[in-house]
């Protein structure tokens, strides 16, 4: 994109009212903007990054035999009520409305109930199942407090996927499945390294659930780590018996301030049978279909890495979910540079790499600023004294040093 | 996909409420499901015919210079009291809820003054425009009567583009611009020769909007068209003075149902002064920005494409929107045969031609009724005698004929 003819701009002000460290890098780099307290709408740059990091997610669930569908955000009453979680007593994040003719309507906060009652138009016998359906849905959730930009916001796109399957054993297999693609997800968005396998409370059904839990000073929960083991206990569950039934012992332990970026869960066949959906088995017994469920929030994991990957210039993207790969800067409004600019990213575009092009009429040093702001993983100079040189000059986000290259080897590094 | 390992299904049932054709073809073939009235999902074959639309509607938009961006569903009262629309009475479409902190919130059936009110932080000067912006929101409207299927929804997926220029000359050049895209976007999912640039209502700033009106029994639109001159007059507005002015006379005009598939509409410098978006102009003079509004309904574009382009077998889709291009039927349970139909579909799936595997255990006439109602553009057949031929059975959704062609030659096929 050419940041004279597209909508991609830093801001200096940001709201008054906001406190926290992702929004404010994503608001003052233009990636975001605040639409009230908990709800941002994401502008060209940001929309990018969304559509990056949801790009490596449908890989990862197509994987592992997901099918991407869309549900609405418009949601029944007497579905919730089968389950009991309609009333604001039992779900205090509902936004409810009415259709002109009086009927109640709730904005979709959670999937299961609409997906599941679906499901019955879909599977009644053993060969309709397995059956693993997931969808990029933006979520509305009546938050009472929205302090943590987009760590936790009032709308927000999440990824959940479901799992029906016949038998626990199955169910088993496809949940252990899960995890793996999970790890792999956060370790191509780049936070792998210190995202842990987390048992966290599971509910009616199972004693645990899994929870995707990162290292993050903004994130809201604690859990306890165990680095040898890479797995680790959130707070809520720990307790000696569980510690003795998970094999860790306490002094192994190291508490960590944590955002959970996904979360995996067994309902058994307790939403099948409130729901009634039920298959005939191989020997036409009827069964109700075992569930599963497995969320990962998108924006949500967008804001743990900005709060992770920042220094006192702006973010620092990591590579897979970066916007653009380079930021070409032109110094000057000399011709020959500026057409070499234009030149060199007609050149990038044409071989699919992704490239902001700042070709306004600014001081360098704004340009370089934004360019940092911005976090983008290279940026390029392009001056008098490059083309004298027939170079460009190369610098990483990430180290502080400045190169002299030749197109060629601008285009390796690129292509990496 | 392989229809074995993906959630593809067609069904024989059809909800008793759903009247109208469109609906009731598309969830027979699976591509979407009714949550209730007037509120549908994207099943995996609808959503990929979505994105189809989406994409297509995407390059025009680029190439008009419009950067994508989301704004949030979530929206502000104090904007909508500014331009006299929050009033129920004023706008009757409201899906409205509360902030648990009791703050009145609506839900977006437009993004005019959101996305006008969030520009004042990015534009100040002449030297921030013009600007175009656009998003796929999935828009929610409290419709009254929602009969139509996805015609007419109560959550339905919408292109809206919002032009910032600082004169009414380069809003006219922008706005003749966007006529032109919007052609070609019609052109491009195959019913541009049915589709008229129609004279509608204008409101309060100009005479007249533009709406594209699509020759549709099922549309709810009566129109005016001058076929020579190509273009129609909506007859809302039809009147002597109206032909008069537009040098149409009555005798070459044929009135026809039609089903509005997008709409541009002018505001001036109204929206502007409302919302105190102003710019300071090169001599350092403030001036409200200009604004227009060009709409295209994808989901209704989907509904139109089906209520024009069907058969008593099912859906007949355009090349260009099809969930995929080609549907393999495997016939028998031979190793040979399954064995051959997999080779053949990661061979396609290789080359980049999305393909439907029909890997069932069916009876023929099963899968190819099934693939006639999906509508899905070539179908191939792989049966013990094509395999003895070394040929396959190809046959196109529009025509009677079945050939016997090498792979060589359908893949020439298939890649047009």
């Amino acid at each position: 994109m050419r940041l004279t003819s597209s909508f991609a701009k830093t801001r200096k002000n940001i709201p008054a009212d906001e406190i926290s460290v992702n929004a404010k890098l994503l608001i003052k780099a233009g990636y975001i903007h605040k639409e009230m307290a908990g709800v941002y709408d994401f502008l060209p740059l940001g929309l990018k990054v969304v559509e990056n990091i949801k790009q490596i997610v449908r890989e990862e669930m197509n994987n592992i035999n997901g099918s991407e569908l869309i549900m609405s955000s418009l949601q029944r009453k007497d579905l919730w009520e089968k389950t009991d979680r309609w009333d604001d007593k039992k779900v205090d994040v509902w936004f409810k409305s009415k259709l002109n003719n009086g009927t109640p309507v709730g904005f979709g906060w959670s999937h299961e109930e609409p997906i599941t009652d679906m499901m019955r138009n879909y599977i009644s016998s053993y060969r309709d199942l397995p059956l693993f359906v997931y969808q990029f849905q933006t979520k509305l959730r009546n938050e009472l407090r929205a302090k943590s930009g987009i760590l936790r916001s009032r709308e927000f796109v999440m990824k959940d996927m479901y799992s029906y399957t016949k038998t626990e054993k199955l169910h088993q297999q496809f949940y252990e499945q899960c995890i793996k693609a999970y790890h792999k997800v956060f370790q191509r968005v780049g936070i792998g390294d210190q995202t842990y396998l987390t048992f966290a409370s599971g509910g009616s059904f199972t004693q645990f659930s899994h929870e995707f839990q990162t290292i993050c000073d903004a994130g809201e929960d604690t859990v306890y780590i165990d680095e040898v083991k890479k797995i680790a206990v959130n707070e809520e569950v720990l307790n000696d018996a569980v510690l003795k039934q998970l094999g860790l012992s306490r002094g192994n332990l190291l508490k960590k301030k944590t955002a959970e970026v996904g979360n995996i869960f067994s309902f058994g066949s307790t939403k099948a049978v409130q729901l009634d959906l039920n298959f005939i088995d191989e020997e036409g017994k009827p069964h109700p279909v075992i569930l599963g469920s497995y969320g990962i929030g998108i924006t949500r994991l967008m804001g743990v890495i900005v709060e992770k990957y920042h220094d006192e210039k702006g973010i620092i993207w990591p590579d897979s979910v970066a916007p653009a790969r380079v930021y070409i800067c032109s110094v000057g409004v000399d011709k020959k540079v500026t057409s070499e600019a234009v030149n060199l990213y007609k050149n990038l575009c044409d071989r699919g790499i992704e490239v902001i092009l700042d070709d306004r009429d600014l001081r360098p040093g704004e340009k370089f600023s934004d360019c940092d702001l911005m976090g983008i993983p290279y940026r390029v100079v392009i001056s008098d004294s490059t083309i004298k040189n027939t170079k460009y000059e190369l610098k990483s986000r990430i180290k502080p040093e400045v190169k002299l290259v030749s197109r060629q080897d601008l285009i390796k590094v690129l292509d990496n």
